[in-house]
Parts: structure tokens; C-alpha cells; sequence
């Protein structure tokens, strides 16, 4: 493997969020869609307030990269990345409402039921969520409508029931929101909750780079284990972590004594873990020589990171 | 015209809401998606208790008989009018909850929030709105995924910030939800809200079926003329209707001074504006000759229920 420096890597995260940021931007302008009806400032400004705040990018960032492993333009991989982005941003307004995590703060700022109210903040998570279906399907991304398609399904498929919102379901349900705590499985929820998300950003690099059946195999078992280590990874920063470098107070899984992977494993079974899964993340995009070499430091950042 | 009689019609929209109930019973059936991940029980179990609880299909109604003038598979276009369905759901669901509308009965049941909680209401509405997405991009709706990539966008559009979502904030907004009541179009704000999914209805079946740009138009003409209507009848039962029929109370709109067509127009003067709804929606589709006849009826029935 040629490697890729850790300065290396820093500028080309930093590269793909800024342009995801400035594409979003452009996504969610007043007048980018060609409809005759202008859309609701009120909405538009909540949308905006959720999606324009930077973060790292991570799951555009997977789309990028996975997609520039077949020499994908990157700007079809943007747009792909950009309807992701759309449905990671919707999922974390629904889930800090009141009626499901309660929270204010999110990377330091007021939540979006804080800065405006909850009827907003439902609102403008179901248009981030439906305008992710606007963006996937659209011409610009690929030639081929059959790619498109693909990557609508697997969207629907990976946010849906059995992908992200059926996680969050699993994840209330074991913390006793609705009665007795129910037992958990906390590989599958997270493959759910969190995982699914992170998956499709590697399985659409994948389709649009219209990947062989073993090509695409190899992105999502990457996806897969890079999932699960950046869960793992958020859960020892929660007993670990600094409150000022996650945006968040610490501790707060302990508190409401939620089953981790780090209560599952302890300390350094979840650590052990990270690396196993790495190792396995590293392993599965072997298969693309040198031009592994980003994905692979990617899984390493996100098991290391520390916000 | 052949004409259509009103027990024919009334025969030909309940065997569509018995075939699009079945179908979303398989749709939302536990075991039903190819997928490794069971889907959590209370889920399925809350978007079932909200889908499944009759009602008149008229959203798939639309589109089932708008495919007929083309002579659409009607397997494919009850699928099709399956995933409008779905749409609809979820936004009642979420127009329900207690930070939206505070609704506790929907056609004479406690509302999903009302049988569960608000956070499982909340990841229903999510599960159905990202379900819908699901069954559009399905292989069985169309052989040419460049239809069903028109399909999805078209519902992305209809459903999102620049439709129904974008119509619910500008109805919220006249309300004086965010501060002063705010000065509210009628027509627009309740051609975005609910008009833009029954429009949808009636350009699924232009799209399944193909149509010609002059054929396209007639239908997007007739289902906005009969969005409008549906409407107005919507506010004429409000004023003139009866609880026990509605399964909701009556004067609601009243009691919250809102803006409504029978405030902007007068009773006299809304029900003429139907009248010359229900000729723009009959005129429209004249040119299918016989085969418009089953649409002009249902303009007929959606302008002239009592429910």
C-alpha cells in the first residue's frame, strides 16, 4: 500500500467538506429547484440552519472516495453524497426532538427545536429527507437511470425500516422508553442505527462506479467494519471523551445507563475490537492495490478520531 | 361522455381501496422486504396501525384510473399508488402530533402519537415516508427505469419543501404559530399542502402510461383543478358538516379564525367556484373521450362527499 500521510488525509477531508458545504448551499437555495412554487423561507432557513454547519462530512467523504476508486467524476460523487448528507442531517434533527432524545446542544450550538421550535424541526427533517430522493435521482449523477436507480433503492433501503430508523426504534426501545428496558443487541442496532449510513456511502461509491459483484462485496464489508469501529470508537469517547472536543457533555451514555459496546466489551475488549475491525476494513479493499490507500486511512481516522 | 353511475362508481373505488389495502398489508408485513435485518415489531406494528385503517384510497384511486386511460398494468399502478399512499400516511401522522396539529382522532381512532407516543409517531412517519421511496424504485412498477426514475422525482417534488411539507409550514405560519399570524394564500398554500399529492396521483398516470406532452398536461390540469376542489369541499364540510360523518369534530376551522376558502369566498361563493372547478377538471380530460369517464366522476364524487 503507498500510504496516505495524516496531513495528507486531513486536506482531502477537508477538500470534500467544503465542497459538499458549498454544494448543499446550492442544493438549498432559495431558487435552485426549477418549480414554479417558491419554497417557505421559514423551512428553507430551518434546513439550512441543520445541514450548513459544517461536521467532518464523513459519509460524503466515503461516497468520494469509494467512487474515485473507479474514477467516478467527482462531482456525480458529490451530488450522491449531498442526498446522504440530506438524510444524516434529517435524522440527527428528529432525533434530538423532546419526544425522542431531548437534546439542546449539537457540535456546540443549539439544536434546531431549540433555535426555532418542535413543529419547524419536524418539518424541516421530513424536507431534508425528502429532497435526499429529489438529489439521488437526478441526471447529473449518472448517464445510465438504471445506476440512478440503484442508488435510490439502496438509500430508501439503508435509511428505512431496516436500515437507520428501525435502529433508532431498536435503540429507544432498549433504553425502556416504552416500558421494561428490552433486552439488546448492540452490533445489530448500531449496523442499523448508525452503520447503515456509513455502509451507503461505500456501497454508492460502489454502484457508480458500476463495481463487479466482488468489487462491490469488497466496499461493503469495508463499510461494514468501518461502521461498526466508528461506533465503537463513539462509545469509548463517551467514557473517554472531552465535553469541549465533542460539542457534547461526556459521560452521558453511562448515565442513563444505555448498553454500549464499552459495556459490552470493557475498555480494552472495545479497543481490541477497533483494531480487529480495522484490520478486517484494511483487508477488504485490498483488492484495489494503491488505490485503497485513502479508504484505508479513512477507517483508520475514524477509529481514532477524537471528536 | 359514456358516463359512470354513481353505484358503478362508488363499486370501482372501494375494489381500489380493498386491492391498495391488501397490497400495503404486504408491503408492511414483517417478513416481506429481502433483506438480512428484521424490522423492530413496534415499527411495523405503528406504521401498519396507521396505514392499514381503510379510509376511501382516493390518492390510488387517481392513479389507478389515470393509468386505465393508457391502459397501465393496474398491478403496477397499485403499486404505484401504494407509495402515494404511503405518503399520505406519514403526513397525517406527523400533521397529528401534538407540537403540529394536536389531533387525537383521525377518522374516529385515537391517532397513532395518541396509541403509542410521540417519539414512535415521529419514526413511523419517517418509516413510511422513506417506505414510499422504497416501493417506487421497485423493477415490477415499469420495465424502463427511466419511468420509474420520473415516478420517484415527481414524488419527491409533490411530497417535499416546494409541495405538501412546504404547504404544511405556510399553513402553520397562517396560523400565527411563529409569531403574527401571517398573511396566507389560500389557493397556493392548499395547492401545495394537499393538492400537490393529488395532483400526483393523476401525473403517476401519465408518467406509467407514457403519455404525450398533450396528454401529460390534460392530466396535471385535471389534477390540480381537482386538488382545488377536493379542498374547498374539505372546508365547505367544516362548515356545513356533520362530526359523526367526518369521524372529527366540525367548526374547527372556525373556532381557530383560519383562513380557509369559505372565509375568503363565502359558502355561495366557494361552492361556485367548485362548480367551475369540477368543468376545468372535466373539460381537461375530454380528450381521452370514454376513457375520461371514470376521472369525471371522481371529480364529481371528491367535490360533491359529504365526508
Amino acid at each position: 500500500m503507498t500510504g496516505t500521510s495524516p496531513s495528507d488525509f486531513a486536506k482531502r477531508l477537508d477538500k470534500t467538506a467544503d465542497d459538499t458545504e458549498a454544494l448543499l448551499g446550492r442544493l438549498l437555495a432559495d431558487d435552485i429547484l426549477p418549480d414554479e412554487i417558491a419554497r417557505p423561507k421559514r423551512l428553507m432557513d430551518a434546513m439550512r440552519y441543520s445541514s450548513l454547519n459544517g461536521g467532518k462530512r464523513l459519509r460524503p467523504f466515503l461516497v468520494v472516495e469509494s467512487a474515485a476508486v473507479f474514477g467516478v467524476p467527482r462531482e456525480a460523487a458529490l451530488l450522491a453524497g449531498a442526498a446522504l448528507e440530506c438524510i444524516h442531517c434529517y435524522s440527527l434533527i428528529h432525533d434530538d426532538l423532546p419526544a425522542m432524545d431531548n437534546s439542546d446542544l449539537r457540535r456546540g450550538r443549539p439544536t434546531l427545536h431549540k433555535k426555532t421550535d418542535d413543529a419547524t424541526a419536524i418539518l424541516a427533517g421530513d424536507g431534508l429527507l425528502t429532497l435526499a430522493f429529489d438529489i439521488i435521482t437526478r441526471d447529473e449523477i449518472h448517464r445510465d437511470a438504471n445506476v440512478r436507480l440503484l442508488l435510490t433503492r439502496a438509500l430508501a433501503r439503508c435509511a428505512g425500516i431496516g436500515g437507520m430508523v428501525g435502529g433508532q426504534m431498536l435503540d429507544l426501545a432498549g433504553e425502556g422508553r416504552f416500558g421494561d428496558r428490552e433486552p439488546v443487541d448492540v452490533a445489530r442496532l448500531q449496523q442499523m442505527k448508525t452503520g447503515a449510513l456509513l455502509r451507503y456511502g461505500c456501497i454508492a461509491g460502489a454502484i457508480l462506479g458500476q463495481a463487479t459483484p466482488a468489487e462491490y462485496q469488497a466496499l461493503d464489508d469495508y463499510g461494514r467494519a468501518l461502521g461498526e469501529a466508528f461506533q465503537i470508537a463513539d462509545d469509548l469517547l463517551d467514557v473517554e471523551g472531552d465535553a469541549a472536543a465533542l460539542g457534547k457533555p461526556s459521560g452521558q451514555d453511562a448515565a442513563m445507563g444505555k448498553t454500549t459496546f464499552v459495556t459490552q466489551l470493557g475498555i480494552e475488549g472495545a479497543r481490541q475490537r477497533v483494531r480487529d475491525l480495522l484490520a478486517r476494513a484494511d483487508s477488504a479493499v485490498s483488492i484495489f492495490g494503491d488505490r485503497a490507500a485513502v479508504l484505508q486511512a479513512a477507517a483508520r481516522f475514524v477509529a481514532e478520531r477524537k471528536n
